[in-house]
């Protein structure tokens, strides 16, 4: 399973692509960040990160893409344009049929320190073990997408690994009915 | 000038198609509402919005987009899907070259009422007088639409019948320039 995470921005988006399967090590497949001046006009910094993300999922051809879901918590200034970012990320993941997810900040930080209000320090030194860098990601913009994809990975397997275990546990129940109606009607 | 204004939503998107010029009355070419299934997954909705509005730019190929700027002092659930409305609305113009205005919803109520904090009421009552409509928009929801639409060419045409009296301003200062210096080295 390979997941592009996007931690949508218009000024800098960082992008981690992270694969990995249920009881496997992750491995970083790749990390950047798309970069827009903010000078220049809304629509040609929106084409700019859809031209950019799209490159990204041609070029990996993920099997999911993860986005960081905006609250509008955060500085009331750069959220409009954190979410006009994100809607080109959700786009274009849709326009080529890539299962998309959100994952809020403190989903995020549950998942990958067990703590949902940890600190970018925590969550970076997290990030670098579980991924088992030499040293904290760089450039440090790419720290949260990694931990969005890692939280990708680690929740989906585990719904995964519940989604099966019910599916089981469900055909088993259906072959004991099925096993015992004719002894006890 | 035909400008098509567009007040962004992901359940319900507001267009509105009016022409002028400065001096002229405004006329309606077209009023719509794009809607989007509320229970459908958000990647679809934006790309149900992109080709609503893309088709509205085909085939009426404006001269300027105009999209309500969004803030977040609205409801902070709706705010998000409404950036991310806007920003499909803003990715279409920059496709297309057409240039793209944002208006704040204050701008706009100041151009069409002269109170940027009037009713909405009231700015029914001012798009029906303005656009010599027999009754108030239908569907309503294109009110906020039109308003924008007339803002833009109303606001338009004042910047360019200022920007064209300093140019004859500048012309003129020239031209008196250009004839006296051999009298005055």
């Amino acid at each position: 399973m390979l997941v592009l995470a996007v931690d949508p921005g218009l000024t800098r988006c960082g992008l981690g692509a992270v694969e990995g399967a249920p009881g496997t090590p992750l491995r970083v497949v790749d990390v950047g960040v798309l970069r827009t001046p903010p000078d220049a006009e809304i629509g040609v910094r929106l084409l700019e990160i859809e031209r950019g993300i799209g490159e990204w999922l041609d070029r990996l051809a993920p099997d999911a893409v993860a986005v960081e879901r905006v609250f509008s918590q955060h500085n009331v200034r750069t959220v409009m344009g954190t979410a006009q970012a994100a809607a080109m990320a959700i786009a274009c993941a849709a326009r080529r049929g890539i299962p998309l997810a959100l994952h809020t900040p403190s989903e995020v930080k549950a998942a990958v320190t067990g703590d949902g209000r940890a600190g970018k320090e925590q969550v970076a030194a997290m990030v670098t073990r579980v991924l088992r860098l030499s040293s904290p990601p760089k450039p440090a913009d790419t720290t949260d997408a990694l931990a969005l994809a890692i939280c990708h990975l680690w929740r989906g397997s585990a719904l995964d690994r519940l989604a099966s275990a019910v599916a089981q546990e469900r055909a088993r129940a259906a072959a004991a009915h099925r096993a015992s109606p004719r002894i006890r009607p």
